[in-house]
C-alpha cells in the first residue's frame, strides 16, 4: 500500500527525516511519500501555526490523491478533522497515534513537548481523544522545534531532565515525545531511563496499515461527512 | 470602544444580519464594524469549511488591527485560539458566548444546530470549554446554514420541532441557537416555548465588552503567547 | 438599569467597596445599589457561614424588588440558585462570573482565595459549573477575610506568594481573585505578573448587563421554577 | 448511642413517618430521636426552599447537642456541609447515604424523586459525591412531596411508572427513591419489579452507626474547620 | 514475529475461527498461533466467568512464551493487566484494539454485544481506557455468545436491529462488535449500514504487529512491574 | 447475622488479624468468620497476584455459603464483582468500604498504600466507583505487605511520612490506610496527625451490616446476575 505523510510546517529537512523515520518501520510492500507545504510556518508552535499551515497542508494532501492512508506529521495533529472529512482514506496524526500506542504499553504517560505555548493544545487533544484519563502530565523542555535539528545543541539535555520529572514525579510507566523533531533521540532515553519512550511517526505507520489491512476507513456518516464546498486546488 | 465581528465564511448577506444584530444590543459608545472574506466557504459545515475559511479569516481580522475587541461570527468559534495568539486585545466567538450565557440563566441548556455533520465539533468545544457539564444535548435540525436565509423556508419550522425535543425529552431549560443565521428566529422561539432562548452574537457583543470594561484582556503567558512566525499579510 | 448588589456578609464597609468597585465599571445608563444584612457573619469563611448568611441575604434581596438584575458580591456564590428561584431578573455570582471571564482570556486560570476551608466550596462550584475543566487551581493564601481591610497588613504579601506559585507550578496564565475583598490590589498584582488577574465584581456587572441587553433572564422551567412557599418577608 | 435526626422541613407527620422507618432498622443500644422546625417551608421542593429551612434546620440540629450523630432526612441533603463543620460528630444526609447504599449493591442505580425542580440540585449532589458515576438517570415523577401523605391518592401509581422506565430505558439494577415521604412504599415497589428498592433513612442510619463504632468523625482539617462565628441560637 | 492469540474461553470451534480471522489480516512474515483452556466457562459472559476463566488464561499464555505478543481474544480484556504484568511483550485485549481504531475513524462509535450482563463491565472498560468520551452507547442484543455460532440462527437480526438503533438514535458513526464469535457478520453489517463496523481480531494483529516493528513493549515500570510470586505453571 | 470475610491471600496470620479487627466493631448479634485460600500469593501486590488468587477466592466464598454477607478483605477489592455474581447476599471490599466511608466525613482523602505497582489497580477502582471525585491522592509508601507483620520494620515510619505529604502537599482531610496489614497502626496515625484515618475492614462490617439490615442485597438484574456456569466446587 503507499502512505503519504503530510508534514505541516515548511521544513524541508524536517520532512526528509520523518521520512526515513517512517520507512524504517513500514511492513513489506508499504511505500511512503513524505512532502511539507512550499509556504507557511517553518515549524508549529501554538495555535497561530496551527491556523496558519492549515491552506498549505490541505493542498499537500489534496496533491497525493493516490494514498491508501495519510498520517499528519505535526504532534498537534493539525488539521487531522479536517483531512478525514476531506479525503476517503484513513488520516491518522503523530500525536494521536502515540497517545493510543502508550495507553496499550502502560497505566500511565507523560508528555514531553517543545514550548509551553504548545501544551494547552496538546491536552485539549487528549482530553478529546478521552486519553487524558491515560495521561500523567504533559512537560515543556522549553526546546524550540528548530533546535532539536542543530548538532550538538543541547535539546536532549533538556528533554532528558523533563523525562526524569515525569518518572519521579508524576510516575510515568512511559514518555511519549511530544514532536515530531524528537525521533532520533527516542532509543537513546529509551535505554537511559529503562522504559519506553515513543515516537508518534513510527506508531502512525503502523496503525494506518492495521486499518488498511483490516478494510476499515474514516465513517463518512457524521463528523466526517465530505464536504460540499469545492476543495481547494 | 470599537469591536470588529468576522464572518469567517464568505456569505456578505449574512454578515450584514449579523452586525445588525450586534449594533441592536452594544451600549452606547461601542462602534461596531463587520466584514467577511471574500473568498472562502459560502458557509462554515463541518471541520473541512473550518480549515477552509482560516486564511480569509486571520487576513480579515488582521486588517482590523485598530479594534479594542474581535468577535468571530461562526458558532464553531473557527479560529479564535489563533486569533487570541494574533491579536493583543480579547476575541470571543459566538458559540462559547452563548454557552457561558445559557449558563449563567439555566441549570441546563440545549444547543439546536443545522446539520449532524457539525454537531461532533460543537461538542468538542463544549467538552474543551468545560460547559458540556451544563449541556443537555446538541441537536442538528438538518438545515442546512444558507437555508435559514431563504423566505418562505421551512426552516423554522424543523428548529422549533428539536427545541420541542430538547425541552420535552432533554430537560432544556434554555434553547442555544446553534447558527449565526437563526438569530432572527430568537425572539419568536422564546415566546413560543416560555424558555429563554439565547442567540450567541449579543451575548458576544456584551461579553467582550466586560472585558474591555474591566480592563482585561487575553493572556499572553501561555497558550495564547504572541506568534513567532510573520502574520499573513 | 438599575442592579443592586447584595453582599451576604455583615460588613457594611467591605458593601462600600464593593459598590464603589461595581460603579467603576458600569455602562452609562446603569445604576448601582448595594447593601448587606444588619445581622449574620461578618464575613463567609467555609460552610457553615454559607448557611449562617442565607435568611439576611434572602430578605436583603427580597427588599430591592424594582432592581433589573441581582448580583451576590461573595465569591462562594451564596445563594445565586435561592435568589435565581425567588426572582424573575437575572442573578449572577461574583465567583462564577470571575470564572466565566478567565476562560475567556486564557486556557487555565488559577484562584487565589482567603482560608483553607473555602477551597473545596470553590472547588464543588467549579465542578458544577463545569469550570474545572480550565483551572490549574485553587490556591489558599491563609489570609482571613477581614484582615484584607486592614491597612499597612501582610495580606498583599501572602497572596502575590501564591499567585507566584499558581504561575510557576500551576501553569496559570490568568489568576482569579476569590475574594471581594481582595478587588483593590487586583491592578497592582497584574501589573506584577504580567498576565490578566481577575476581581469578579466587575466581571458580575458587564455579565448581568450583557444579559439584560440581550433580553435574558432566568429560566423558571426546571430548577430555577419560582417557589411554592411564602417568601420570607 | 444517640443518633438525632433533623427533618429540615417543617411537616411534624412526615417527621414521625421518618424516626419511625429510622428505628425500624437501628441496631440494639441505639436510641433515635427526630426534630423538624417549628416554622419554615412544609416540604423541601427546590433552592429556594433548601435555602430558606437553613436556618430552622440549624437550630434543630444545635438543639441536641448530645447526640453521638445527626441525620439530615432530606433527600437534597440540605445542610449537611454546615452541619458538619458546626458539629464534632459524624453528619449524613439521607440522599447521599442511598447513593452511596446503591453502589455497593449494583452496577447501575437511578433516581425516582418529586418534582423537576428538585432534579438539578439532585444531579448536583451526586456529581459533587462522584456517585454520577453509577447513576443512569434522575427522574422525576411529579408528585409533590406532601401529596405523598395523601391516602389513597395516585402518587404511588406515578412514581412506579417511573421505576418502570429506569429500568426498562436507562439500565436500573437499583432504584433510590428520592423523598424521604416514599419509604413506606418501598418494599411494595421492590416486590413489584423484583430488584432491590432503597430509602435513604435505614442506610442512613447504619452508616453512622458504622462510623461511630469505627471511632470515626468529620475531619475537622480543611472544608468541615468549626466555624469562626458564634453560631445561631 | 509470532503472535499468539488466547481464547479465554473452552470452546474450541471459536479458537479456530479467531485464529483464521487473524491471519487473513496477519502482515507477511507474522505467525499466529492459537489455543483456549482445556478446561473453564465455555464463554464469558459476566463478572464471574471473567474470574472463573483466569487460571486457564494463564496456564495457556504461560505455555507460549516464544510468542513476540500476545492477544486476548475476549472482548472484556479479560485478564490483559494480569498478562502485562506476567510476560515480558506486548499484550492487547480485541475490546481495546477495537475502541482504539473506532476512534481513528470516527468521531463517535457504538458497541453491540450479547447480554445485559456484560454491558457493565464493557463500559467500565472503556472509563479506564478514557474512550467512554468517544463512545454513544453498549448496547445488548441479548444473544447469547454460544447462540453466534448456531447456523441459521437470528443472531445476526438481532444485532443488526441493535446496530440501526445505534445509528438512528444515539449518532453512531461506527460500530464495534462487542464479541470475538461476530467477526464473520462483520462485512455484511459494514454493506448493509454504509459504515464502518469493526471486529476487534483484525485490529488487535495489526497493533500487536506495530508495537513489535516501532520496537516498543509493556512497560515494567509501575503497574505492569513483574510479579514476585511464582507464576501457575 | 454471619458475616464471611475472605482474606484473598495465603497467609494465615494476617487473616486471624483481620478477623480481630473485624470482630471488634461488629454490633452485638453478629458472627464473624474468616478464611483464606490454603494455596495462591501469599499477598496481593499488583494485577498478577489480583488474578492468580482468583481460584482460591471463589472457592474460599462458595465454602461459606451460610453467611448473610461477605467481606474480600484486600484492599484492591479482589474479586468483588464476580463474587456479587455468584452470590445472593451483599459483597464488600475493603477498599470500596474505606473510600465510602471517607467520603462521608471528609471532603478529600488520600490513601496511602504499599508498593507504586499497587496504584493504578487502586486509581482505577477509584475511577470506576466514582470516588476519585474525592480523593486527592494515592500514595505508595513503598513497604511490601509483608513487611507489615515484621515487629519493629519500619515500616509505620515510612508509611507516616506519606500521610505527612498527603496532609501537606494534597490537601487530605483524612487518610484512608491502602492496605488490610495496616490496620493495627490506624490509631496511633490518627493520633499524631489529628485527622481521620480509615481502615477499611471496620468499614466494610457496618457497611454490610447496614445492607442487611436494611433488607438489601445485590441487585440480580445487569451485571450482577447469576452465572450460567457451574460454579467451581
Amino acid at each position: 500500500m503507499k502512505i503519504h505523510v503530510v508534514n505541516p510546517n515548511s521544513t524541508a529537512a524536517m520532512t526528509r527525516t520523518i521520512a526515513e523515520t517512517a520507512r524504517a518501520v513500514a511492513r513489506a510492500g508499504t511505500t511512503i511519500t513524505a512532502s511539507n507545504p512550499a509556504h507557511g510556518p517553518a515549524s508549529i508552535q501554538g495555535y497561530y501555526d496551527v491556523a496558519a499551515c492549515m491552506p498549505g497542508l490541505l493542498e499537500e494532501a489534496g496533491r497525493h490523491r493516490d494514498a491508501d492512508a495519510v498520517i499528519v506529521a505535526c504532534f498537534d495533529d493539525t488539521g487531522v478533522d479536517a483531512l478525514r472529512a476531506m479525503l476517503d482514506v484513513p488520516v491518522i496524526g503523530i500525536g494521536e497515534a502515540a497517545y493510543h500506542a502508550a495507553s496499550l504499553i502502560s497505566t500511565r504517560f507523560s508528555v514531553v513537548t517543545t514550548l509551553p505555548r504548545s501544551v494547552p493544545g496538546l491536552e485539549a487533544n487528549l482530553v478529546r481523544y478521552g486519553l487524558m484519563a491515560r495521561c500523567g502530565s504533559v512537560r515543556a523542555s522549553r526546546v524550540p522545534v528548530l533546535d532539536l535539528e542543530k548538532p550538538g545543541g543541547e535539546a536532549e539535555r533538556l528533554i532528558a531532565a523533563e523525562v526524569r520529572l515525569a518518572v519521579e514525579e508524576d510516575m510515568a510507566e512511559c514518555i511519549v515525545l511530544g514532536c515530531a523533531g524528537m525521533a532520533e533521540m527516542r532509543a537513546r532515553l529509551a535505554e537511559a531511563f529503562g522504559i519506553p519512550v515513543i515516537d508518534g511517526i513510527g506508531c502512525a505507520v503502523g496503525f494506518v496499515e492495521t486499518l488498511v489491512a483490516a478494510g476499515l476507513s474514516t465513517s463518512k456518516a457524521g463528523g466526517y461527512a465530505s464536504p460540499f464546498v469545492a476543495e481547494m486546488a
